[in-house]
């Protein structure tokens, strides 16, 4: 059988059964303790209603034959992509076409599936520490991506220089798991640096709802130049809490070509047509009500408990003088161990002696080797907890 | 930019589009003539109410804290995982294990990702007439297909033979286009070849809830041999009328294994872990509620619903005398072109003289170059109609 043995290369990444076997160990040894997650990576705030409703209005018409809906277009109906549209022109001045966004169940497929269109030798360059989708992704295809480095030198920033050998540049921004955010002037050198060397930017924007400064751009295409050279890939999942519900997409510029001429537009749609089928039309109902005034209303609410979330846990690590980053423009805070512990060993000293439960930051690449990822996606009321139990572990003395 | 190149060896499958255009600009020039489409590929009955239900519920979950779901399984939900395994039980008596089933949202998507566990140089075969995606799909790896012709002389089932090279071989049973079904001792004779050249089998089950034959077998592991070489993938789509909803299933059994002892189901299970994130919540509700008493009772009425149209079609076939196949276990009837004529020939004589929308088979491979699709999905009413224009058409001598 010839199978891909590519996949022989991949090695298990076993941080997050890792942090579930730990923890569980330690809940089952003391029962007694209540501990708290500020690990999820995942959103616990509830749909708004308005989407509820839209989904269920939908599944009702599903029912009956005159309302029934068989196979949509396979890019998406056009009212969610005109949606879309409007978004990106009312809230980033940014000018789309319909034909530019192609709606997906989430932005962990399109940014694997992406990579169907380039060639198999194509050289591919990421951060490090990364959302590890982008690493496993390319290792299946037998590539080594190039890493780069975010450590305090470069302000978790990495910036390109002559080092770099590339044809695909990912960026999360903000990013993944630091939680640090490029400003214009630093995606302009990024995109500058794309278009001189012919490479493609997978421009990961799944976090930009967190941005909380308008100076900031949201969208790679406010970068003067970003539409002959990037492809933006974003997600209802933190924006609106569709994390169980999946929806996403992904813009594919028309002025986004090879020197010879080719469109990565018609590439992108020709492979989503081919390959798949669309996403339920009762889910595209819903994500067309994120972008209703009701919508925008609630997405903003829920942003900004998680926001509240975050500014807590800075202010704590500050009163700590525990250094860190992130945070400002995102849900991940990306903590320094203190007195020079490594990810795991601080791990356990959060678990054992606070009932706090944090990512090591290793698990993310080995640049984030001594470092830990808390998140502002638990309740307030836990949240708050466990910042007074992190100010009490601190009297003991770390 | 390094894009797949092979991309460009892709040609527009214009057959849909066409028919589309053919059909509009018939109309236009004919506002008072009632057209009947006997070319729909998609369900036309609505959804079952206890599928609309079970969805409605988990909505309703959706938008309230203490019943949120977030990131599911990316495999599945195991209450879903588990419902399939009993209905291969139940129905099939075929014994399988939770792990051996990949949920996903939808056949189209399966057989298109499956490829990526496959070495680019595996070599492939599979029929002609054919679903267009399986040829698509393998173009876009830079594969050509061996094709075998489904004709008349092979009662369009064609079977291994010595010039068959072969890695990956692809069957659809019951078959899309031409509704043909390979029996018990036809399907051995398959999973004995792919065992004797180490192949694997893609079986494509998405028409199997058609099968009017109890002797006939309803999934490839009624075939002793077939853990050892196939994958089945499976769809609700046809079964339950998901088309716009989106869920399917894999069936990759824990036996299948390379010769140096490599699973294909920890393949298949890494690839979907790492690049999709599983279907969403509320669609796998539904497929849920597929499986119960309520629910197999309305997947059998809409299926009676369509047979009993595909009869009408057939029998009407029989008093016209036009040669045919597929009908009895399958939603589609493929149709011999009267008088020699090709089929695009056939398929403006029937639109123009009869108002009878088909599909030339020429559009899933050259083998279909004398012949037509026709299908059972409209509603009775209106197949009842173009059977009565069929027979008057006939009158006139074609």
């Amino acid at each position: 059988m010839k199978i891909n043995r590519n996949y022989l290369n991949l090695t298990e990444n076993y941080l997050f059964s890792t942090v579930a076997a730990k923890t569980r160990t330690f809940q089952a040894e003391h029962p007694d303790k209540t501990l708290i997650k500020l690990s999820i990576g995942d959103v616990s705030r509830p749909l708004p209603a308005v989407v509820v409703q839209a989904m269920k209005r939908a599944c009702k018409e599903m029912g009956q034959t005159k309302t029934f809906r068989g196979y949509g277009p396979e890019l998406g109906y056009p009212w969610l992509r005109n949606a879309i549209v409007d978004f990106y022109h009312t809230q980033m001045q940014v000018e789309l076409e319909t034909d530019e966004i192609v709606v997906s169940d989430g932005a962990k497929s399109d940014l694997s599936n992406l990579l169907d269109i380039f060639d198999p030798t194509a050289n591919v360059v990421m951060c490090d520490p990364v959302y590890p989708v982008y690493w496993d992704t390319n290792l299946m295809l037998g590539r080594t991506p190039q890493l780069l480095p975010a450590t305090a030198e470069n302000n978790f920033l990495p910036m390109p220089d002559t080092s770099i050998v590339a044809d695909i540049i990912y960026l999360c921004n903000p990013a993944n798991p630091t939680g640090v955010c490029y400003d214009r002037a630093q995606l302009k050198r990024w995109v500058d640096f794309a278009r001189e060397h012919q490479a493609v930017i997978l421009y990961d924007a799944a976090y930009t709802c967190f941005i909380n400064d308008p100076d900031l751009p949201r969208s790679i295409y406010e970068i003067d130049g970003a539409r002959e050279c990037a492809i933006e890939i974003c997600s209802f999942s933190k924006m609106a809490g569709f994390t169980g519900v999946r929806c996403g997409y992904t813009v594919v510029p028309k002025a986004l070509k090879t020197m010879d001429g080719v469109s990565l537009n018609q590439l992108w749609r020709r492979r989503q047509t081919t390959k798949f089928n669309g996403v339920s039309y009762i889910v595209q109902r819903g994500a067309e009500a994120v972008f209703t005034p009701a919508g925008r209303q609630a997405v903003k609410q829920n942003i900004d408990y998680y926001r509240r979330n975050v500014r807590l846990i800075c202010q704590t690590l500050e009163r700590l003088q525990w250094p860190y980053v992130g945070g400002m423009h995102s849900p991940y805070v990306w903590v320094r161990c203190p007195a020079e512990y490594d990810a795991w060993q601080f791990f356990d000293k959060l678990l054992v002696q606070a009932g706090i439960v944090c990512t090591p930051g290793v698990g993310f690449g080995s640049a984030g080797k001594n470092y830990i990822r808390l998140t502002g996606f638990n309740s307030y009321t836990n949240t708050r907890r466990a910042c007074r139990r992190l100010l009490d572990l601190s009297k003991d003395k770390i």
